[in-house]
């Protein structure tokens, strides 16, 4: 305290109407945080002394010790500061040194080695042949323990030759606290794996009954122990999330991993095969007060389910799937608030909500737009069951040839749906750069030899199809490919660039973003749906700006084949 | 999938009463992952083809496509993968590797740069003298921008002076993205900061309605944001937490931290200076299925307090308090899930109870034994309070000159409380050592120029005194010292080792922690008490385990005047 410091002894009788002068000799000036000076046991703070020339007079006797706070008040020696086994934040180094403890005992990081395998594997940046597949695991495994606080080095790619991998693993071991083998993606490859580690120390599961993940080996070599992860890069994430991150946490002394869980509805049924643990990615969305769970594509190659994930869902190997509707509790990959501030979008994939997501996020990074791309029938059948915030649809009616809003009322009778305009978009036949084959339409699409590529039902450029075939009188038999699906709207146009096809339908933007020429067919608008209670939601209302805004008009303009005249109008 | 790659048009017809051979040059072997061959257009499963020489036998029909994965089935050219502002994660690098994506464009991490000011602060590792002060805050204020993601780098302590001062902050603010200048701890200090901040750019503010905290000075010099954070290290950290937090996650483009927060009772009256946003530390304590919050220490110098805070409340400037009992919501600083395994006890310190924190952790580290030291009173009536899971105490009874039990049919009546014997103690006079004084024993408190070294009241020591005391006819006016009081236990070796006392009555292990003599008085026991249904909760079990365990026995044995004979006896 900023004062005098006195002995309490000499202040005893002050009152208001006797008070005491004390001479210099008897009384130190002080601020806060000086040592008291010798002989003086108590502080007056500086606004209840006056002076008398050089006499400080006190109005008020004052109790020893008073504004002192003595040594050893916040940490005594030989009192425990922090437990062992404790992580170190900021407080905690800072008030170990003010305890003096300049150097402190800790447990180093674990060095976790990754050695990647398989001749096809290779490393990242280098150009892919057929067969060839990019080494992405290692960075990813590397990175997840990165994430888990340990040091990780990752080894070049070992072909599959036992007698190579063996004296890889041979030597790997002696430098690091655990070993990640990875194997490739072929069948048969994690044999080569539980073969070494059975030869040169300790082979003690091969196969996991989980999935994605089946084929994980573990083993321990020399005094290491090694996981040996899938090579689909879904399995090598939950075999390193599964089964290292515990280990890894032991080694640090560390309690594992514990992400917090949530309940949440199922909007659809769950079929899971019995006899496995499960993993199911989901999405989830906070609809009406209600957290709805959506599974994710379930390939273990489909990594992008892994970064799409709001959540995992563990269906046990007793149960064969859930039911819709049902409630489940599951472990939550990103925050709580943060789903609870995300717009949920599915339906049919656009380019412009792809764009929309980006620039949401820029302004503000507490917002999140996330599209499933469902279809557009998909899209709305979602909203119906209560799944999503927004479905995304240009879903022609053949019967009036209106888009979207005849089919509301068949879907969600009585619903009361709010309907936004997002874009007009050009829909046109996608070929190859320069057109060629030289097609001109629709009618081109019965040449012999044509492989078009079309859209999964449901799809509204499948609807679309349909319809142009339709007016035209040509049978869906009569065109070449029909039969051939590829889910998602982009996949048409990379499997034309690719030279996998001649043909397919779908938006100009598509065909600009790889370079392909477009032959138009029509104009369609795309449209969201949403339900009049979230229409006005504060979630929404960073989107209904944006989509306002001349900035964010002009750069979907530039993505080429959009009408932005109507973006944003509420057109039911 | 492991099998026969096919044209789909080949098997039409195929079925058990009818099968398809195809020759050689009809099919190819493939493994899961391969390349689709030329010329083929679906999979077989291996388990469904037989083969009749080098025919393969088909019994039923394939559609076009069967197990056939299309590439950009995960993700394709054009489709938005990440969008912006998007903190990376191990598969995020992963998938945007495997779309090609070598090299992203990310925003580097914010540089903070630390500048302690003062002449009495002296870096770490130095010793210091009276009224020196060790810079524990530029180490803590660097850990905390790491542990915000950003870069730190700390600067020389610079002296008192406002020229150099100024040239310091004008050479500082060119290289980082936010400079924060820490005062020392003496008064008007920040007035320097304010001043040297105004000369050079703007000062935008000087004192914040914020305790602890108030002297924060925010303003900007060239494009730099300035923080001028107070001296005390409390007042620092939360300096650091209320306005850099936010500023850098905003720089680094990220949602600010947002802290989980959680519902706790009240367990004592919590009075605050209106007018000021008060932030309080407080431990958590889930007895009985209620989340209890007890106020921790709250001078601005006491950073234990944020080590062993549980969470933060703040009392809003226009709250006086909250009333013993009232909800109130606090900001996690440890998991929930943490907290919900903390074992609180609350009571007389004891070296034995510490040395129990860091075996339980070190063992399990998801168990945590966490104490405050309010003295054996102040623990019996947290207990009764619901505060804490055990009361350590050893209160003399002096009528029946038993030890605890009386006392709690007073404090707790009918509540049918359970009594765990922790150890018997060898209490004395603490004295520096070689006892200089030659004190023999209690008696000799009576000398004159005697400076002992008190308990507070309520503490078991203070009550062992009075009754030591008493039973020799001495009045406590006769004890020079007796109204100096020195809360914590250990305090008061410390306080002898430091030569500002003579003798205070303590146990023998806290002498000996200090290299101190000890004049034996009497020997007492130290029993926990706790709740018959918190007695057999699973939280329990490891410390009744531990106290069980002879290793454990000897480790206290060990520390000096413990008799663990009787160590975890269920005494009533």
């Amino acid at each position: 305290m900023d004062g005098v410091a006195v002995r309490a002894a000499g202040t005893a009788g002050a009152s208001e109407t006797t008070p005491i002068r004390l001479r210099p000799d008897a009384y130190d000036m002080v601020d806060t945080g000086d040592p008291m000076p010798d002989g003086r046991d108590a502080v007056v703070m500086r606004e209840h002394v006056r002076y008398c020339g050089k006499a400080a007079e006190l109005r008020a006797a004052v109790p020893p010790y008073q504004h002192v706070r003595s040594i050893g008040e916040d940490v005594s020696a030989g009192e425990l500061l922090l437990p062992a086994g404790h992580r170190l934040r900021a407080t905690d180094v800072a008030a170990a040194a003010a305890a003096g403890a300049t150097h402190l005992l800790v447990r180093r990081r674990p060095v976790v080695v990754i050695l990647p395998t398989g001749e096809e594997v290779l490393p990242i940046g280098e150009p892919t042949g057929a067969g060839e597949i990019t080494d992405t695991n290692s960075l990813m495994l590397a990175t997840q323990a990165r994430e888990a606080g340990c040091e990780a080095r990752c080894l070049p790619v070992e072909p599959d030759d036992p007698a190579g991998l063996a004296s890889a693993v041979s030597a790997a071991v002696s430098g690091c606290d655990l070993l990640i083998v990875v194997a490739g993606s072929s069948a048969g490859r994690g044999d080569y794996t539980a073969r070494v580690v059975a030869e040169l120390g300790m082979l003690a599961v091969h196969g996991v009954a989980i999935r994605p993940g089946h084929p994980v080996v573990l083993g321990v070599v020399g005094r290491t122990p090694v996981l040996g992860a899938p090579g689909y890069p879904v399995s090598a994430a939950l075999a390193f999330d599964i089964f290292a991150g515990p280990l890894l946490a032991g080694l640090a002394g560390a309690a594992p991993r514990h992400r917090p869980r949530a309940t949440a509805r199922l909007g659809r049924e769950l079929a899971s095969p019995p006899g496995l643990d499960d993993w199911v990615r989901v999405r989830l969305a906070l609809v009406g007060g209600t957290m709805m769970a959506t599974p994710l594509p379930r390939g273990a190659g489909t990594l992008t389910s892994l970064v799409r994930a709001d959540a995992l869902l563990t269906v046990p190997a007793g149960l064969a799937g859930y039911q819709r509707g049902e409630q489940v509790e599951v472990e939550l990959l990103r925050g709580i608030d943060e789903i609870s501030r995300t717009i949920v979008a599915m339906g049919s994939h656009d380019l412009a909500l792809d764009l929309a997501a980006s620039a949401l996020r820029a302004e503000d990074p507490l917002v999140t737009l996330a599209t499933s791309s469902v279809g557009s029938l998909g899209g709305l059948q979602a909203l119906r069951d209560g799944l999503c915030h927004i479905a995304g649809s240009h879903l022609l009616d053949p019967a009036t040839g209106e888009y979207t809003l005849p089919h509301l009322d068949r879907i969600m009778p009585g619903a009361g749906l709010r309907v936004v305009r997002l874009a007009h978009r050009e829909q046109g036949l996608i070929v190859a750069a320069g057109n060629p084959s030289g097609l001109t339409g629709i009618e081109d699409l019965t040449r012999p030899g044509m492989r078009y590529i079309n859209r999964q039902r449901g799809a509204g450029t499948r609807v679309l199809l349909d319809h142009e075939l339709g007016k035209r009188g040509i049978s869906p038999g009569a065109v070449g490919g029909y039969a051939r699906e590829e889910p998602p709207h982009l996949a048409v146009a990379a499997a034309v660039a690719a030279g996998r096809g001649d043909a397919g339908l779908g938006i100009m933007a598509a065909a600009r973003a790889f370079g392909l020429d477009f032959v138009p067919v029509t104009r369609e608008p795309y449209d969201l749906v949403v339900t009049a209670s979230v229409m006005d939601s504060p979630l929404l209302a960073p989107l209904w700006a944006l989509l306002r805004s001349a900035r964010f008009q002009a750069a979907v303009t530039e993505l080429g084949g959009y009408t932005t005249t109507e973006m944003g109008r509420c057109i039911r």
